[in-house]
């Protein structure tokens, strides 16, 4: 059984290797895939952590800023004058390439290791310098000319350079991905609200019957609630934009110049057009991490209201015939192939399926972001996963949520109507008519005979047919007398 | 304003204590009030964690385990011949009144207190060493001729019994209050299920119109969801049945002698009348709670259960014209008081509310239990606040959900056939008697027109209602073929 | 069995009630408590819901918002001329008693209610009216001349009232209660910051020593952290601060004038001295609460920095012989008797299990925040407990923590210093004096014969004890190079 | 920015697609790549659901579970003689690879899909039945001899299937991969435990110093929570044996014949090696995954039994000098290049972030659980991710842990004898031979002056050295008085 189990995990590195050099870290030569940047540290971490498979993969998107963070830093290093210019520009070459998504095959380490990621950082020293040395015509892993350490990591510490790439991804993410898609849902919400602004339905209060709304109201409610979403995380952002770089291994600095972590952050914010400004304390910004776990509470509050219109949505879409019916989703694929108006709500499906997740992602961060210890939190590349992976699924889901079904909602005016016509609820606008007690019988004996309240104040000679349509405007209870 | 937050926050004590007498513990002496048991340990905690107000007191059903745990170690030291005899049966009989509830109100300690739950076992042996002085007759206070720590807490330390009363109190709650409350409910579904087992409704899926089932089968599965919820809270008492008594301070037994601690836990099943037997590791019973936090992950499991059926119930009970309408929820209270039929689910509500706070009881339970150090977890008050917390809301609101909802529900059976007779579901029955191709013709005319299967089959020239009435017969509809 | 468990349930209404009245509502007569001011429909409640006991009482926090509510309804209905002036009048001074907290007496009512929190908005309207009753002679329980219904609750509904007592009593406590205490925890880490920072002590990644950092550096990081939280905090409040009145039962303000709901949220903020406003949209106001979710996912957040910081200290005054030792926590209840020295860090503890149930109730939160259905969410009451309870323990324990543990950490400075002049990480300082290579050999000798570096040194002839001094200089390694 | 983000959602599908096949499905033709055994289906749910990337893959383990009940339903409908001889023959070879990971390749699907999962049924069937016409030498695509539907899904409906494949795929990773790695590290603990039976040390309350124990004692502690964690995964097993198979749509079995859900849970579990039945109740297997629910739940207080035991080790590791350094834990990487002994405890830190991943795998589940509707939970993709995913993550762990961590620690006799003898605590045992008075004199000069017990009482004149040696003995301390 175990060894079962074994074999499965050697998964992540079977490649079917045909060719590999050698490289070489403290603890001695290792070898690694000819085709392959990276080096020995990151194969070592492969041996020592194989744990979760692909699924469990460090999220590119942290990869990519990790990009943007070794290319500002060796153009830093390079006008400060600490680093070879050659070499600084062979750095920020590779390290471009990371950032664009590029190189993403040479980072194979999964999330589950140092809880500090030095071994991506590493991974990510490893890359850019061996794709340096390539572009300057060495010898891939000689760590000549350009080494991993003493170059491309210069003046970085895993410990500030990890958490500044976890806040990079995260900021770039949430503006550039997040906000947009929510946008995009919240236009499309505003935009059915506008078209069903006038069709008047019943509300329905504790699942129950209640006074008329109408169906664009409702569509507002939705609509208010992905605007505010919106709002909160926004609001999560400016401790975001903070950077850890130049706290180096215990946020003292130790081994930067005064000046350094100002004009980092400046150059990233430069690079990525995004705002940045260096963390006032890096102390916190090294131990904790706990704007990682108020952004991770935000999605999940986003989540969650999500998770309320797409189950509104299902039911209002529910039917054909058996269920409240009034709305018709679009249909994207085969629902049942004999019975026609089944259309399943699988948007719906698949934005709670993603709120469940999100929620899950919250409680990851919370753990880890409670129990860091002194100078440093170990459980950063869970914290990044669950806030990039959150992030991205919100959006994700965002987008088809919009394109695959609010966008295509139609309302079914037929039986919006049929059940307002039958409501009891309407028995409200006869109060100044025919006095409370009647209204009341009324309504007693249209619901003991099931008939309609018309039917019944006929019967008990109370009203006619002309007069209910007079009295009772169902556009008159939709909002407060002017 | 803080200085209000602060005044607020001495509610606790306030009481109006017109007469006090003074106490002393090793920091020094302390005024109590005089129609209290407690003594200077109590009386300081008050001072040192007023934090939480009332709401966050120490569970009562804690204290009452406290109880027996105390008369039952008084009551083996007098026959092991190491406490005085008549010292003894006072306290045991003070102790049992600390079991029964009667001294309640000498317990005003809250969970936000030592992580170990000393001043609560504090409390428990200054309350009966005090009213067990009083019992022979001698001044309160005095600490003679009844010493807490002395006499009351002899063979014992807080690191061992606090985590002994947690799980006397979890298996005396779990198995007296939850499981019969669960059976209660257990029962009441399957009555219902037997009650509507000859009536047909249409199935939903995805909240789509489905194939039918009869309303006793979607009972049944309620029931057998209750039933599993019975077998999983059973299976998380074995791990709770074992007491840390007999680890003292750090596990290893120190100052207790061999067999003690078997011999204990012995007493403590006889006491109860319920299964208890000494940990066979006292390091793992005193340093961590997994068995905490397995119970709360099954009683989160069974909160997910009861918000399941109780949500499904209001919504089948929608209506009383424009939701599902299927079933009748009792009326317990007033729900509108003009609108007849406008019934409120509010025991589901109550129902669905509990599970949500189960929930996050199995979040704080997590979050305690991760995190002990060394010898010591040291969320021991919270944990248990956790467990006997949600216990106790689950076995309430089941007994009310039960009582005031499931046992009154009435099928609508004029709704239910309606939606049935209308359903295009039934189609599928047609296939061997007309073809497929011609059975999605008949479905997708029906639903393109509105109209029925009859009417549209009738239309098409296809079948007769009388055909149809033979062909298609829902109750040949709800089971395998035999 | 089940007995017993039912019999325990009628403790809510025990209190040995010699004198009744009795109160009538739609459903009949029901005799409540002489010496209360609450009515039939509360009375009711406490037999529907009989579910969690006194720990599960609706919060007081939120009562008094009621009556902040109640009052400003009474005098805008006086103030409109719907509300007769006396009447009006009593209902306010009745109405400021509630808000107050003179009668919390009277609200017996739990959580586990319906879930729009109308039985604890009738407890309210009954409370007022009979007291306001009384205020004008009449006779308690006659409904004359102020009625529950009519007069108290003129204008309202609660499915926008209670939401609106939520978000009232959200602010007041978050605002007077837990900012305040959050500054106060604040300003003791700045003091003691400023206090250790020139007590320089090794810096500690991964748990292994690293490079120095000042006591006062790592508490600035704690400062951080607590200055973050309370900007998260404040950046919950905005969507806080919008209130639902207005939106009546649905959302569309039926039975409302225009301009209503701007004008009672003003007369709210100007009596609480608060900011509100109306919200922009009723109908997410009352069919969602993710307000409330933010708000608590931003409690979770500041729960997991105190935790990490809480759990810092005790780790750090770990000892007295065996742990780090570097900071003494003030000692305020015995310990252990006969061990001096042996400072239990309770007050941590207390911190760390509050964050144990502020995650947990950020779960409870999620849970409810996600499945509101149609026109209202119906989760209200266990989510505003859960908010409510968190902003009260956080509250709490930052004061208790603050003043029974912040305020009176000691440096044991000759501890610090020890471990520093042991410390192998300074070996890294004398690298520009005796190369890399020779620095590495010093190092590796001391740690395998357990000297200090000098020792290794002058035996290794590489320097001297006074080069040593002079080279290595901690002072210069807790800063950026100038 | 939006098209940047939607951009970046096409990399599912881009492959670089040079060759295609048109395949249909009742919506229409698709093309889908000519190295593809998929269909329209499965293309069509790329189409639609571009949620998550390549990390929200559909686990593996789900889609091998697929391809033994693909398997064992073609044998039973061969064997019934509902299906031709040839064409089931076919289907259970080409099923064979499904379930032998064989043709993962072809199984693209997202997550984040229809909540029943019906597309990765789908996906299953469209894979072999073209795999099954590719073995029978027909043309891939043309339904021909083997349909998707008709032949590979014969008898089931996604409803049963996909609920089938969660707990065919839950118990086989819990009971292959999870039980045998948990006692692999319960082992390796077990022997630690033993090996370190007789070195006594320091106990740690509060974590403060306390009585002493053996470190094997300590590891005996952890040892006790793997093996009750173990106990606790089995718990879960019953109810994760039941299989839906024979549901088909909404649990009534409609369309297949009595009996045949008993014969296919025993076929499967023949297929498997493993023991499964029918679920009992069919309406509560489709409508709730409680059973995935409680697994999680284990499965976290599982990973809290982890995080503790991880915690412990890396603080009991930490130093090299300013740490406890009680142990020494294996080094597996580069810790710091310079600073021998700075020993990263890699492996706890990946064990915790597994733990906190777990633990939201557990919210993930309780969130879907608690939210089906009427005969169909549809949140049955990431229920199964979160059972998977956590199962897999634990297994490895544990692996990874116990061979890279545990099974090398080493104990730092020299350090944990220092600590035992500068120890206060010891002077518990002075009590009998010089009094409980002057044995607080001794630990008081002892604290006060920095200096040993034996110092402390000598300076007093209370006893010698020897006599020290004489009445100390931590190794009685250790347990009980015989």
């Amino acid at each position: 059984m175990l060894r079962r189990a074994l074999a499965s995990r050697q998964t992540l590195l079977r490649h079917r290797v045909l060719s590999t050099r050698t490289e070489t870290d403290s603890f001695g030569p290792l070898e690694v895939p000819s085709d392959k940047y990276y080096g020995a540290q990151t194969a070592r971490s492969m041996i020592n952590f194989p744990i979760g498979g692909p699924e469990a993969r460090m999220p590119l998107a942290l990869i990519h800023a990790f990009g943007v963070l070794k290319k500002c830093s060796a153009l830093y290093n390079k006008r400060t004058g600490r680093l070879d210019e050659k070499i600084a520009d062979a750095i920020a070459a590779a390290a471009d390439e990371v950032a664009s998504g590029k190189l993403d095959d040479h980072f194979p380490l999964v999330v589950y290791q140092t809880g500090s990621g030095t071994q991506t950082n590493m991974n990510c020293n490893e890359v850019i310098a061996n794709r340096a040395i390539e572009l300057l015509g060495g010898v891939i892993g000689s760590k000549e000319p350009v080494h991993p350490n003493d170059h491309v990591n210069m003046g970085q510490s895993s410990n500030d350079s990890f958490p500044t790439a976890m806040h990079i991804s995260a900021v770039t993410e949430l503006e550039n991905r997040l906000l947009p898609s929510l946008e995009h849902l919240r236009k499309a919400l505003a935009q059915k609200s506008d078209e069903f602004s006038s069709i008047i339905k019943i509300g329905r209060t504790h699942c129950q019957d209640a006074t008329p709304v109408t169906l664009g109201q409702v569509f507002s409610g939705y609509e208010a609630q992905v605007a505010d979403s919106i709002e909160r995380v926004k609001g999560a952002l400016p401790r975001l934009r903070k950077l850890a770089l130049g706290g180096t291994a215990v946020g003292t600095g130790l081994n930067t110049k005064a000046g350094y972590d100002v004009a980092i952050a400046a150059d990233i914010a430069n690079e990525t057009g995004l705002a940045f400004e260096t963390a006032p304390n890096k102390f916190a910004a090294l131990a904790a991490h706990d704007a990682i776990v108020e952004a991770c509470g935000q999605l999940a509050a986003t989540a969650c209201a999500l998770n309320k219109i797409a189950n509104d949505l299902r039911l209002l879409g529910s039917g054909p015939r058996s269920g409240l019916g009034e709305i018709a989703l679009p249909e994207n694929e085969p629902g049942s192939s004999i019975m026609p108006g089944k259309v399943n709500p699988t948007q719906c499906e698949a934005v709670t399926m993603v709120a469940a997740r999100v929620v899950g992602d919250c409680a990851t961060a919370q753990f880890g972001g409670a129990q860091g210890h002194f100078e440093l939190n170990v459980f950063k590349p869970v914290m990044a996963m669950a806030l990039l992976s959150s992030t991205r699924l919100l959006a994700d889901c965002s987008v088809a949520f919009t394109d695959k079904c609010v966008s295509g909602i139609v309302a079914n005016e037929g039986r919006i109507g049929d059940l307002m016509a039958s409501s009891l609820m309407l028995v409200t606008a006869l109060n100044p008519h025919i006095g409370y007690d009647n209204a009341t019988k009324v309504a007693k004996k249209a619901h003991k005979d099931g008939t309609s309240l018309i039917e019944a104040g006929e019967a008990l000679g109370l009203f006619t047919a002309q007069q209910f349509g007079e009295w009772v405007r169902p556009e008159r209870m939709i909002a407060p007398e002017p």
